[in-house]
């Protein structure tokens, strides 16, 4: 297998999204961005859409008052000194706890990923005067990538790709990183076994982990705080391999040494 | 703090760069190569480089006959199934064995990295017919950083930030990402905290790791196998807080939850 790397790579955030709602069309939102900054999709285009943006669309706000915490939740809860109600939608939304201490929770998510607080979020959520709201993970993050980016690729007239976006901290490594929750168009992991070396030796460690290194970099543009900018269009990319979703950059438990 | 995000950034390859030896001058290989490419440096442009050409300029090659394995070096060689004379050498570079496995040795390297083989690489480094060779890690990858961003920003007249990329694989994910292990010029972490949501609501988990997240990025264009593209202007970022290197990525062990 050989991939032409790209020369030239562009980062361009979609200007003027405004504050999503429930219900709202995403793909509306960007086309009438899009139009607004005068970018005109091009073929082979990722849309990197901040995770909260395709959770308020899909409704996924929880009013913490709704919540009623289990003994497993509250006794948690006073382990890792967070509100017990949140503690709650966090294990509901997981299947283990792998690490509890004061002010930090880390689990594994339904969907795999090992991360704090199932990935709920509480900033930029409750509307001032508001009821206190949080917000959950999209249910299947790879199936809005695939809804979003057919729809995009129609709207267009051009096959695009579509990556959603969220910052996992790491272990070993201080700071959080953007990775790819959901994907859609592109292989989120870009193998290149096989291919030689300039030497003609086979090449050592040689998976990418492709739609996290293009999350990484959407992140740069997007930032992580408030929602000004949460499109983001990658351009110029080259890829190699089989489209499929994010969930193939989760390493399954069995092959984890470190959880 | 308040931090003016980026609309617009650009990836650029640098062309041309010839295969390093021993003793190359990067900055020269870099002028000639921007100049081949037209590409004017401007204030404040990141110049991403593999570590590979970095190690190499600083003669960071061994023969791998020239290293006699000591009898540590032996046994974990035959546990993890990798030649002796490579096992001593990533026990010389590393402060402790955090995983071994047939295949697989990840370390913690004198720095502090945790990696796989202490970062030491075996592609692209032999020449057809001649003694098999290996490259570690630069010595000092802050240091080394640093000294390429003063010559660089004197030799073009505007002051730009240096990195220093590798791959690494991670902890839950698969694929590997790139990093940076040397930084100058720019704040490694990116520190949001206190930077009020949209809402008026402190945000959460802020703490960005930026040069790895620019590393990714210019890892989308450098690529890993061939040494091809292995230096990447990334233009058009800003930031805001006081330049540090990579070493502040590093989570300190007594910090860390997973090794």
């Amino acid at each position: 297998m050989s991939v032409e790397r790209s020369n030239a790579v562009e980062i361009l955030a979609v200007p003027g999204i405004p504050l999503v709602r429930k219900d709202d069309d995403l793909v509306v939102l960007i086309r009438e961005g899009l139009a607004r900054g005068g970018i005109v999709p091009r073929g082979g285009d990722v849309f990197a859409l901040a995770q909260k943006v395709v959770s308020k669309a899909e409704g996924r706000m929880v009013e913490l008052a709704s919540v009623k915490p289990s003994t497993e939740a509250i006794e948690l809860a006073e382990k890792v000194q967070k509100d017990p109600r949140l503690v709650e939608l966090i294990l509901s939304e997981s299947v283990r706890v792998v690490r509890a201490r004061p002010g930090l929770l880390i689990v594994e998510h339904r969907l795999g990923f090992v991360m704090a607080n199932a990935g709920i979020d509480q900033s930029n959520v409750t509307s001032p005067g508001g009821p206190q709201q949080v917000l959950l993970l999209p249910v299947d993050p790879d199936g809005s990538a695939a809804k979003l980016k057919s729809r995009l690729s129609q709207q267009f007239g051009v096959p695009v790709a579509v990556i959603i976006n969220d910052s996992f901290g790491r272990a070993w490594r201080r700071g959080t990183c953007g990775v790819a929750i959901g994907a859609a168009g592109l292989p989120s992991l870009m193998d290149l076994r096989g291919s030689p070396d300039l030497f003609g030796r086979e090449l050592q460690v040689s998976i990418t982990g492709y739609a996290d290194e293009i999350a990484a970099a959407a992140s740069l543009v997007m930032g992580q705080g408030a929602e000004g900018q949460p499109v983001v269009v990658v351009r110029g990319l080259t890829w190699c391999g089989s489209e499929k979703g994010a969930s193939e950059l989760v390493r399954p438990a069995a092959e984890d040494m470190f959880r």
